[in-house]
């Protein structure tokens, strides 16, 4: 397979052609360019088989999720996707798999007018990296060194389902149900808070996405932002699915670790809370506050009692 | 090894500071500025241990490589390189192969003044895909679709070193001596044509990287511009060390179709070469003229006595 077929491919199925592509896929390199007053905010993530993504996952599904973790980076950052580059190595030049790759690729940054602008692709054990480019005005980005004491600490959508599928996937459960259909979703296809991301520009004080599990990811924001956090884990919001399917203290560990969430973990300084809910409720946004901003360096999960939480061992090995 | 160690122990290698990174390595994204009147070159491209170079090929070489294909890119369109970010697929965590590979990287990077701006490790079969990001005025870029019946063209350097030390290893060829040693420092330590390029935006009808081999690039320029070319086979360039250890008729295939070269193949309308020549002689940059741009549509090597070469056929085989 020619290395353009591929690339080729999946830029007709991304009918999104933007004005700000001056020179799109077929010479040495693209030519965009950026909105004045807007600054650009990059990043790259690889998605390895086996690794990021369960072997029997489907085509398409890898195509969304490899855009998806990106533009979820792209999201934390209070960015606008714009152009994204592919750079794919496969085993064989297979068509099936090429076609249902672009088609979820394609949906995703249909979703988002997302423009493919470049790409690369090889031959070798099938391993996908996506580099994606969006815009913030000037001096808006949100960054995770924001974060000041007594700030409010909040979430989009519901945690620990893509942990929890892939824990049912290894170990044999009833995967025939329609709840395990519900978290294996969020799993394959997870949905970007892009548009909670621009709207948090007007009200964060810092924001992370939560793709290596709520704790660790608000570690980066405590550590950068030289402040500790406290969350209250009865607070964490757990989905339909979640709540039939494990049981109480299991369901904390994947929602406070389990990783893959690609939901926002930010912090807003309590006098903006009001405005914020307001805001998400005109957009429909599910958010829900876990916890604050305190002094002590660290981050820490309490119970009920508030008292530390101590997670089971084999939790946080099995998801570490 | 921790994902950003890696990426750390680069970006601490890139001295560069750049005052157009407004936010580096860190957060979920970079944030970059593009300097007002200029567009934004894009690129990528995926090394496979291998395949894109031999598994033989040092740490710093493949570091240095995996970066120098790209600004080659950059290059063929005439653009200012900034930025580059790093995705890096890695078997085992092994230190000594980070650190080399990093000062490889970081080499290039310096002579150019290119800051890592951000990447991703991850567990998988060595794997690098680099992404990187240049300045050009406004509309200056050079494209593959400008060439005229009529221009002349050129070629930068020298053709068919690395093809030839590839075939060299492969060959159980007598590998010990300095001029083997001068064709392998082509294939792993390639110097992308940077000045060049961006003396090309104001001379150039069309340019494009000799990655694949100088007729396949081409044929590119060829097809993209709707005329054909023909190429002087005695014109093109060759190094000392290819004429002492090449014969004539496999030394053409090599230049013609051994691809790994990364010089800059462009096309000049007459009235404009004068005016060339003077700029790359003030600059040191060695340029050949090859041939012409025609009418009749693909491209031909003509023999001394204008002939269409037709190149053995093992050749070809062997280095396609």
């Amino acid at each position: 397979m020619a290395e353009f077929s591929l690339i080729e491919s999946i830029r007709q199925r991304c009918a999104h052609l933007r004005d700000d592509v001056v020179l799109g896929i077929g010479d040495d390199a693209a030519v965009v360019a950026v909105p004045p007053d807007c600054e650009l905010a990059v990043c790259t993530d690889t998605l390895v088989a086996g690794v990021h993504f369960p072997r029997d996952t489907t085509a398409a599904d890898i195509g969304w999720k490899s855009l998806a973790v990106n533009l979820s980076d792209l999201a934390a950052m209070g960015a606008t996707p714009a152009w994204a580059l592919l750079a794919l190595t496969l085993p064989t030049a297979d068509t099936g798999f090429v076609e249902g790759f672009a088609d979820g690729f394609a949906a995703l940054a249909a979703e988002h007018g997302v423009s493919l602008i470049g790409g690369d692709t090889t031959s070798g054990p099938l391993t996908i990296t996506v580099t994606v480019h969006g815009f913030v005005p000037k001096g808006r980005a949100l960054r995770r060194d924001g974060a000041r004491v007594g700030d409010t600490v909040w979430v989009s959508g519901t945690l620990g389902d893509a942990a929890a599928a892939l824990r049912e996937r290894d170990s044999n459960g009833d995967i025939s149900a329609e709840s395990h259909a519900s978290l294996r979703a969020r799993l394959d296809r997870p949905q970007p808070r892009v548009d909670l991301g621009i709207l948090l520009r007007e009200f964060a004080s810092s924001c992370i996405d939560i793709s290596d599990g709520l704790l660790a990811d608000l570690g980066h924001v405590a550590t950068a932002s030289g402040v500790g956090i406290e969350i209250d884990v009865l607070r964490l919001p757990a989905s339909p699915a979640l709540l039939d399917r494990v049981p109480m203290e299991q369901r904390h560990a994947l929602q406070l670790a389990g990783g893959d969430d690609y939901e926002l973990a930010f912090t807003v300084a309590p006098e903006r809370t009001s405005l914020l809910q307001q805001a998400v409720a005109r957009n429909a946004i599910p958010i829900t506050l876990v916890g604050r901003v305190v002094a002590d360096s660290g981050v820490r999960a309490l119970d009920a009692e508030g008292r530390v939480l101590e997670l089971p061992r084999a939790g946080w090995e099995h998801f570490s």
